[in-house]
């Protein structure tokens, strides 16, 4: 989400992460992947630490987003960080500045949606802070959580040779998006899973950490922004590049009937598409069918290669003959 | 802060607490302290966790706030959290949501304040989040920090004969608003010590750890709303009352000669002005003077008794031979 016209997301937080300045032995990961991830003095298991904010008019539109799906949403884009460090769910603290004129009504529902889709990824509400704002709904959402020191997964482990595989299909928030944008929701009983998709989308957290305890992940990121750019990031904190195959991308007959009706092309949703919360992650070629099988048989998840990790940098789109780099292509790209 | 005008913050947060189902064992404290108290398995160490919300309009006015003082208060209200725990401030996560309009070199600024303040703490910055508002600057800031878990102070154990001890002078930040709202913050230089505790507080984390560390301490909470809210929380998760002797508050000379010029009563301003940041505590009445001692001696600090413990509930003032309820009657009173 661009910051402001001067001034980049990325840029700033690179600015900020370069002024941070001293370590602790305590400290395993700051700025820089999903979640931080820090340990209590001499334990074996680590605390993992994210926040998301929301914010009407930019991250939801109260116009068609009902509170309770907004309540679960706020937890649900945290809980997707945590998945994405394969870490459990265990404390939730909420921020939450509204204006004046916000109805109680609609407080208590955005709150009953919060505290359901807590309670459903066995967390608890432990804190926060309420506050008065002038203009806009402003939801901040820390969550944290824990996995066994060994098994956390970063966005740093990729490597040369590694297959790119992603937990879903591709581009459906996005699709979802533009349907309600333009007041398409109830059109196609088809599209209510890509509504569905933008409006209470749900964390893969039990595939979090069931791919964490495999032990053969090398690196996992969720997708926030779009592939074009969460994998990206991903590349870029392991020091590697990645090729995607257009032909391989998982991207829903919905989505396409969806998009020939907003005129847009399937594959933009695909790979500039925000907010999916599927995980992208990478492992050896000859462990990919094993990791495959375990979602499948556990969770009934498929798991969909959809390229490989290169030596070099970016993220570079295979179609037909045609090479195209695609990195950072994500909802900056879309806008 | 009052959230809606039909909807307190104290009645939100009540209802958001009975909405928390379920129990960790791992969870020594949720909503309704200072900080939220929790600790990986099996360990003597506990994490304190607190988070604050500043918005633009609302918390702070940039008209007068330089965004570097900014930017240090905003890590200032939250290590107070910390502070009324007894905890070491560890880890900050930083939520900053602002308009398209933000100047750059405005930005700079707040960073600056923020990673100076949070350096000052002996903490670091490991996470947040940066997204565009519309409107209104945001700044929504997570501490975690730690204690031995058998020192830390939390709310709820003050008893009837405890005396009620403040770290330092009231209404200072509170005189030091209303001269920055009336322009008048040039016009004595004698108030530059109001100025400055509104627009750059300090947590009291050393008197905090210090305290903590003593044993001597039954219960402790920050001054962020005013001393008749803030004790008004103590009591009313102590099970108890309290009782303030209008003579023994501390107001300094500067905060007597600025409500003159305001026309305020100095009073209103100590018992009811909030962000002053100062340690509120009881303990035996017999630990007053060793406690005291240990303050002055090691940190150069008065803790000043102002009341006592009682049964019963709320607080109320003694002055000359009348009694008032004053509970709660902090920034809502105020306005």
């Amino acid at each position: 989400m661009p910051l402001t016209p001067l001034l980049s997301e990325r840029g700033l937080i690179a600015r900020i992460r370069a002024g941070v300045v001293g370590r602790s032995a305590d400290l395993l990961r700051g700025i820089g992947d999903d979640c931080a991830v820090f340990r209590q003095a001499g334990g074996n298991v680590v605390s993992l630490v994210t926040t998301d904010t929301l914010v009407e008019g930019v991250h939801f539109d109260c116009r068609w987003h009902p509170p309770h799906l907004l309540g679960r949403k706020a937890v649900a884009v945290n809980m997707s960080d945590i998945a994405a460090m394969g870490g459990t769910p265990r404390f939730v603290l909420f921020s939450l500045a509204a204006p004046p004129t916000t109805e109680p009504i609609w407080l208590d529902g955005l709150l009953a949606g919060f505290l359901e889709s807590v309670r459903g990824y066995g967390a608890l509400l432990i804190g926060g802070d309420t506050v008065k704002s002038g203009h806009e709904l402003v939801l901040s959402v820390t969550v944290i959580g824990e996995a066994p020191a060994n098994e956390v997964c970063y966005r740093s482990g990729a490597r040369p040779g590694d297959v790119v595989l992603v937990s879903g299909p591709l581009g459906q928030a996005a699709a979802g998006l533009a349907l309600c944008q333009q007041g398409r929701q109830q059109e196609n009983d088809a599209w209510q899973s890509l509504v569905a998709a933008h409006c209470d989308p749900a964390a893969q957290v039990a595939l979090g950490r069931l791919l964490a305890a495999s032990g053969l992940v090398h690196a996992m990121i969720d997708l926030s922004d779009g592939l074009a750019t969460d994998l990206a990031h991903l590349c870029a904190e392991s020091g590697v590049g990645a090729e995607i195959d257009n032909a391989a991308l998982p991207i829903t007959a919905e989505l396409r009937s969806a998009a020939a009706v907003c005129r847009v092309a399937p594959l933009d949703w695909a790979l500039a598409g925000g907010e999916d919360y599927q995980l992208v992650l990478t492992c050896a070629a000859d462990e990919v069918t094993p990791l495959r099988q375990q979602a499948q048989e556990r969770l009934g998840l498929t798991l969909s290669p959809v390229g490989r990790i290169v030596k070099g940098q970016g993220v570079t789109l295979l179609a037909g003959g045609n090479r195209r780099d695609i990195s950072y292509h994500g909802y900056d790209h879309f806008r």
